[in-house]
């Protein structure tokens, strides 16, 4: 297996303003290629801790992915760094010095001595283009480690690796992406998920499949990975595994692929010609804000109430004061009122309601604070659940959602 | 200055399944701390990688934090990998064993002698007692370096970072948290809003003020830190630097201090006695999502309508067809209709609403991607405002949100 390290340079990350997304990027694009990551290390755009890590990796690691330090202001002195290392000079790059050229003037801006230093790279070293940027990528060798130097600007770092660094290494290295299957399940926490499927588990991991999860609040994401290098035979064995899952906590399986959360629901109404609206107090929108997220949502998703307060329940989702009284809005049978009643309010074939006490405050004995009803109705039938969550408030509102969603799931299944 | 160093370990961090946002914490309260983080770094939970950071920073660093590896499974290697640095055995806390029976027992489950295991401690070395898991914070000191290991349950350790790990680098290293100011801003990105406040920030700068940014879609929060250490007169400067900021931008200025954005905007209605709800075409609920993400917003924010659809804008907001045909669903009138109307329809003081495309699809020649109208009534007056984003779908939602808040703050400030 080859071996892998990140370093990620910039101030940014040591003083904790900025979450390093780059890191976690390279990282998951490397294992997908199959190569094992060591190691992640930030560090500020100096001499001394850049030369440091490279010190400590060249010859240990077949590859090194930099990200940072590459613009063209004072600050961004990882290309002298890396020519410093190297011992070597710099050389003046023409296509670079093109593309530098070319990108200023379409910009309207004027072209620096500044500017076209960036075409100036380290003796030797090999370059990737940037098509969104001015500074290209940096691809050096030294004692058998390939140090790769990219732009920190997000998108222009993942353009260049999905579409320079990935080929680079599939063909230099001969790696193939890594065979693999995601499953999104929602409404089992990480340790009663893997208890129940623990000897699924077992039994693929025999074959050399690997199982890594993630979870985050209200959905666990399970990865599948052919670490076999059986080709159909590994493809067979995670297809089995999929199945099994599926067979084993059906009501739990969101969905199998790369999509997110809500673009799993969203197909499944889509493939069934459903529309759907929601009506949400205690999510407040958020459920809205899912489905719509996803692009071209338009199509079955209509819109929705937002019944926040007691009065907007009974205003525009028929729920009876006699029925608030009697029961409370967090309860089955307003909860349900509210899912029915929203499908005639917005229009559309299916409702989905929520209504809980999500924190810090509102709690009581009989209902503490993470007690939450959700319901979806066609009009004919509807079907609620109560669950009961946490105390930290903005978990439970994605707790809530999720689960809301999983539960319009199930209902379009059955359709 | 103090300099310090994090180490966080977990395969999860090095194959991309997660953000480490552990690292990102502790480096934001570490240099509010006055600490400057040099290094972080991520390795999985071997004792070949740990032993390596703790021998590079060793004598380097005064602090080294670590998180992760704690947990009672197999999995969990950090204790003994510490203990086997040091060359020392372990010792039963007793304290500890009296924490992990209590929460066990708490919770109805059996203490076994893995559960037990839990309280032995490398021999020499202090704890933080965990109030919310079972595995404590251990405190060791090599070489002048003070090493403290915590669970990695962003919770767990983020409880103990707050009541225990800050108080003791306080007084033990007689630290006092940095003198800082936080603004937030809207409407300008980072590059316009650091030119039109140039001359402030240099000013300050002279007086030994440090400038952070901190860029989400939509806003940029500005840290300003006395690194003076002149006490009162260093809180001068930057109440000073805090009244220039706000008379140079007001209109882009949306709050100072450590609140959340929408936490702002409530504030600024909870002030007047004033309630809102809102319209959402393009934002799709995400308004009413971040306004209810407010604890206690149910006193200011009574709901909403997701008027995804235009027959939602018809039915629900008064939206004439004629209006529809006319100017077309992403335009002024008709984003002006639908915060008049949503006013009435949920019952409120404010109506805010917005209308967009937001991508990857529906532009054209005179309403590119990214087009978003946006208005605020109070059902006299009505303000719009027009911006044109960029193409990214989950950028724009964000973008457009929070540009439609900051309408709604400066519509509260002139009421």
């Amino acid at each position: 297996m080859y071996k892998a390290a990140i370093l990620t340079i910039g101030d940014e990350l040591l003083n904790g303003l900025v979450l390093d997304r780059n890191a976690s990027y390279l990282a998951r694009r490397l294992s997908e290629l199959g190569f094992e990551v060591e190691e992640v290390r930030s560090v500020s755009d100096r001499s001394g801790p850049i030369q440091e890590a490279l010190r400590n990796w060249e010859g240990e690691f077949d590859i090194v992915l930099m990200t940072g330090g590459l613009g063209p202001t004072d600050d961004d002195r990882t290309k002298a760094v890396l020519a410093d290392y190297l011992g070597v000079g710099f050389e003046r790059n023409e296509e670079i010095e093109k593309d530098v050229r070319e990108y200023l003037v379409k910009r309207g801006r004027e072209v620096g001595d500044r500017d076209l230093a960036q075409a100036d790279m380290p003796e030797g070293s090999q370059i990737f283009r940037n098509p969104h940027g001015s500074a290209p990528a940096i691809r050096v060798e030294s004692k058998g480690t390939r140090i790769i130097a990219m732009p920190g600007v997000p998108h222009e770092m993942r353009v260049l690796v999905e579409e320079q660094l990935v080929p680079y290494l599939m063909n230099e290295l001969g790696r193939e992406p890594i065979t693999q299957r995601t499953l999104v399940t929602s409404g089992l926490g990480e340790s009663d998920l893997v208890e129940r499927i623990e000897d699924i588990v077992q039994e693929l991991e025999k074959e050399g499949v690997e199982f890594a999860y993630l979870s985050s609040p209200g959905m666990v994401r399970i990865r599948m990975m052919d670490m076999s290098d059986r080709g159909s035979e590994g493809e067979a064995s995670l297809d089995r595994g999929v199945n099994a899952l599926k067979d084993r906590i059906p009501e739990f399986v969101v969905g199998v692929g790369n999509k997110s959360f809500p673009a799993f629901i969203g197909e499944g109404l889509e493939d069934k010609g459903l529309s759907v609206a929601c009506a949400e107090s205690c999510t407040g929108g958020y459920i809205g804000h899912m489905l719509s997220s996803v692009a071209g949502s338009s199509s079955y998703f209509n819109g929705g109430v937002i019944a926040y307060s007691n009065s907007v329940k009974k205003a525009l989702l028929e729920v009876p004061q006699e029925m608030l009284d009697e029961h409370g809005a967090v309860s089955g049978p307003v909860v349900e009122r509210m899912a029915m009643s929203v499908r005639n309010c917005i229009g559309s074939d299916l409702g989905v309601a929520t209504s809980g006490i999500m924190g810090p405050s509102g709690g009581s004995e009989e209902k503490p604070i993470g007690t939450t009803w959700m319901a979806v109705s066609d009009g004919k039938d509807t079907m609620s659940e109560k669950w009961t969550f946490g105390d930290q408030r903005g978990v439970n509102i994605e707790r809530a959602a999720r689960a809301a969603l999983n539960l319009l799931r199930k209902k379009v299944e059955l359709l």
